[in-house]
């Protein structure tokens, strides 16, 4: 069953009601994707305020948890009805655009900033929502391994992308998590490439950096490998055993405590001293769930704590302008003060075809 | 080539500045998608302010239109920098994060709304922003042909939307305009399903409502039809006959001048002669463009005037709960004064299998 987070949010946000019109805040509260509406947690709990199209589906799923779901009407069930007899509201400031934040504002309430509670609760993961991620990333792998023998010379980046979401969407998944990424041969060496029209050749490396939502959770998956060897591949081969030993440093040695500096630092420390720190171009990884993007942030510096329960990537990558590029990825979470990664089904070491 | 509208919006908003930090906004301005970074419009063209992942693209593409691309830095190219110069700034509040208002208001910077700017600018679309719709528009058409004689008996909803997307990807589609709805038997009655794991038997109803992306705008098209006919579907026939008659009576008579309300009444009256009144249960249509519902709406009393150079969805329905359901959507401009539709190769007339 669903697992809600409104009782979470409102002890930790620490004002008389927490309020939420942005679509992703009012999933993670309910577990249950409306739009338009709002939700409203106070110590009595948390309401769903949606409409007809919605009503009968979130109360069939919302049977049993904490959240009840109300029918928006005009006179009543409005947020200026609902909120007056508050003092304090918390709303995510960054998630506010301006013209609701002066509504609110103007009907003299005191506003709370609920956004780092949102950051900090939405960042360690219940069990409902592993479960979600953990079958998120199952079908990513199972699409990636049903593609690879699908994978024929001639055919262009979008043809790659294409089956591989098609596979993901048949084997249960609702959506990617982003726009795919298929890159050829040096179109690799460039960390976001637009999946275009190139054709497959025998010999050309392949990065695909990919993933699909699972009620709404994300998983987040890169592999990079070769269409066929045609001998020209030794400084290739040579970055990925760095790129795939900076990758298993990361799950041996980063522990819970550790800050997101640390973390990146594992990684980025080995490809320096194997003379590829100036081709990791971007951060070791970031914290994923309902976005693909999210807080932790695992990056040179960052002071993120990380914590048990907290779903994130690792993703150390080597690129090198019009040669070649290798980006090896897991969604990884924390347990028990170690790394435990998602992906079990397919290969890091180096494939080819 | 593409065309670009920073001239169009810093003409219409009238400030001495235009600035974005949105991803839809600075697209509509520049023609290229770009993550973070901002868009800078004054007297003296547009500008847009990037990282090196996209200035080497933004480049090629903009090179002799009106916008130049800069790299931002931490010292000259920040917002802060350059908005000082400045008296009045046209920000879109309605796509604006409080903390990013307040930033701005903060420096002392007359802060003018340019959301209704953009709105109206955006509404009307120019020749490359039809060129791409249209694209957008045989594509999914093409796709739901190449789809027809691939749907089989046993078939889930998500299987046929997998197959669908698939289609139109590999048509050349980037991405899908919005989540596929494939609804089978009374599920059709639901105008947002969520497509789900309901297998296809024969005889049942069919309804799809999909769309795909190029250079970013959207399609958007609805067709309801029959797998097979147990001789079962005597109402859903009438049905579908009053909802056909609705949409066409909409191209022919809806004309530039018009405002959504009449629109909306051309299909809303004749549904209401012929007994389906009530089962209208939502709006005519919506504006279509870089978002899937945009400026301007076409609903029960709207006051928006359509023009000519408008994009928007003629979508009549009808809906009986737990018995059938029926919509049939065109994209659809108006040009010299009427409607011209995008969709000229998917039959309207019932299809049975």
């Amino acid at each position: 069953m669903v697992e809600t987070n409104g009782k979470k949010i409102f002890d930790t946000v620490g004002a008389d009601a927490v309020f939420t019109t942005c679509e992703y805040l009012k999933r993670y509260i309910t577990g249950f994707l409306t739009e338009g509406g709002f939700v409203l947690t106070d110590k009595d709990g948390t309401t769903l305020y949606t409409d007809a199209r919605y009503t009968e589906a979130a109360e069939k799923l919302l049977k049993g948890t904490e959240v009840r779901v109300r029918e928006m009407d005009r006179f009543s069930n409005t947020p200026a009805e609902l909120l007056k007899k508050y003092k304090t509201v918390g709303i995510a400031f960054e998630e506010t655009f301006y013209p609701e934040y002066k509504k609110l504002s103007d009907m003299g309430l005191t506003l709370v900033d609920s956004s780092p509670a949102f950051r900090r609760c939405m960042a360690i993961k219940n069990e409902w929502e592993l479960k979600n991620i953990a079958r998120a990333c199952d079908i990513a792998e199972e699409g990636f391994l049903k593609l690879l023998p699908e994978i024929k010379e001639g055919m262009t980046e979008s043809e790659v992308a294409a089956l591989l979401e098609y596979n993901m969407r048949t084997l249960g998944a609702y959506s990617t998590s982003f726009d795919t990424i298929v890159a050829f041969g040096a179109h690799a060496a460039v960390p976001h490439h637009v999946t275009g029209d190139t054709k497959l050749r025998f010999g050309d490396e392949i990065l695909i950096d990919f993933g699909c939502k699972v009620d709404g959770y994300c998983s987040d998956i890169t592999r990079t490998f070769l269409f066929g060897d045609d001998g020209k591949h030794a400084d290739f081969k040579k970055a990925y055993a760095a790129v795939l030993a900076a990758h298993e440093l990361v799950k041996e040695n980063l522990k819970a405590g550790m800050t997101g500096g640390d973390g990146d630092a594992i990684a980025r420390n080995y490809l320096e001293s194997k003379g590829y720190g100036k081709y990791f171009t971007h951060s070791l990884g970031h914290g994923i769930g309902l976005n693909i993007h999210e807080f932790p942030f695992v990056r040179k510096g960052g002071q993120d704590v990380l914590e048990n329960g907290m779903v994130f990537s690792d993703e150390p990558g080597v690129y090198l302008a019009g040669e070649y590029g290798i980006r090896i990825e897991d969604t990884i979470t924390l347990k028990g003060g170690s790394v435990v990664s998602f992906m079990h089904k397919t290969d890091r070491n180096l494939v080819i075809l």
